[in-house]
């Protein structure tokens, strides 16, 4: 298939190598960077060439603003969308921007799926990312063979925008299971407690998580590389609390997790909020 | 061994059971209640005349003053506690009372353990219940032939006091893994997502958790018949909180799920802190 990946980044190089590796034929454009490095694919000057030559157009992007930019700025995809053609943006923006990027789609008589993955760079590189999507179940039918090409756990969530909602649902449980793991943890520490020896009594019980298992080690051993960078989870929750207030929800604790991020240094881990409870308590877990 | 039990509730009544099925002598003392069924024991008319004929006392009460009156009141334990004999606090209990009842303990010529559970009801019947210690290791190795017959998870967390620190941090990751599970589930139903479709989407990656599987399952089968109170994990979560203060420690996230716990019904499954989620969006996941 004749597949345009825009967005070669540490999540999209690896993504569209596994497409090329399965035969697929691969365009693209490229902003600063050069082509990533055993990628064999036809490098074109901007999204409107990519997207003329393209059966399916995958966005792999940083944000809301860079998916908007590359969608409709003059030399944008949508200038050059075929009738017939599939977006499918699987990178992790805003679902209310979500809906309108459909709609412009839809309007040039193509067709968009969201698509956004966790799973991490590790996910990427295996092909084991988990996929939440959002859209028509014709879509999602005709994504699936390159979906699985890339990830393991695919689900459709359900109509557009249901992908996003499901990522930003990742990153509520996932930021809070951390402040949890970090609360409890800095609790004991300060109590004269082993933080090692507590997190092993609680493995096996309730408390188990993934979360506990992984970041909790992480906090102990602090080993606070990234990972998953802090600025991309805080940036993940601002879009989270942005759609909840406009849904009319609230979010108390993702709130408070949200705050408390910007007290720390973002390019660490995103294990690394730990060091903000140990702040407000003046005490190291290590 | 001679074993005094006091407090044969919902938790204690199956573990004097099976240790008395694995044929050591039981001797207690009744409050209000009538024996268990199915549990042989000597029945006495004070803990004082428990503890004259006890090598090892173990309790197992709702809260802090409870044990407080059943060691240092006129007929309690401690005025019958010959010396070398071990008191084993399985309650869960305040972690600053307990170094006060241990150092009473040591002044009458006792040991004193504190070995607080997790794993509830089921737990205690089928003995497999995690069992967090606090205390001298001699005492420890001493208790373990007597937890290895209601538990399988067995640590030695500390010195006096961790075994309750453990479990408070228990408390704390267990409550705010629902939170984080309620925050989640709620957004995303509200965002008109079903929150099957996103739980199940959400099981494979690092939003992974026993919380996850079994509260998140609760949530959304409306299924709030305990299980665990709401109204025993929000005791569990003041004492927390307690000790952090009495610690210097903050735990925000800890405080505001405390405080929304007084929104719910506290007779239902813990669980059901979503319900508060739910109110203030006013809008159910069912």
């Amino acid at each position: 298939m004749k597949i345009g990946f825009i967005g070669l980044g540490v999540m999209g190089a690896p993504m569209a190598r596994h497409l090329a590796g399965a035969g697929h034929e691969i365009a693209t454009t490229l902003n600063r960077s050069p082509l990533p490095q055993g990628l064999t694919a036809k490098v074109l000057s901007s999204p409107t060439e990519v997207a003329e030559v393209s059966e399916v157009v995958i966005l792999m992007l940083p944000d809301t603003p860079d998916v908007e930019r590359v969608l409709t700025a003059e030399a944008g995809v949508l200038a050059g969308l075929k009738p017939g053609t599939l977006v499918i943006d699987m990178s992790t923006i805003s679902p209310i921007a979500t809906r309108r990027f459909a709609e412009a789609v839809a309007e040039k008589g193509g067709s968009y799926l969201d698509a956004p993955v966790s799973g991490g760079q590790v996910g990427a590189e295996n092909a084991s990312l988990t996929i939440m999507v959002g859209g028509a179940e014709t879509d999602h039918d005709r994504a699936l063979p390159l979906f699985q090409i890339m990830g393991k756990n695919i689900t459709l969530v359900g109509a557009t925008g249901a992908g996003q909602i499901c990522k930003l649902a990742n990153q509520i449980i996932v930021a809070l299971n951390i402040e949890a793991v970090s609360e409890a943890l800095v609790f004991a520490s300060k109590a004269g407690c082993d933080p090692a020896r507590v997190r092993q009594a609680l493995m096996g019980g309730f408390a188990a998580s993934r979360v506990l298992e992984v970041h909790g080690e992480r906090m102990i051993k602090r080993t606070f590389a990234p990972g998953f960078r802090l600025k991309l989870h805080q940036k993940d929750l601002t879009l989270a609390l942005d759609s909840a207030k406009a849904l009319g929800v609230s979010l108390p604790n993702t709130a408070t997790a949200q705050e408390l991020m910007s007290a720390c240094d973002r390019d660490q881990d995103h294990s690394s909020l730990v060091k903000a409870l140990e702040a407000l308590a003046c005490h190291q877990l290590g």
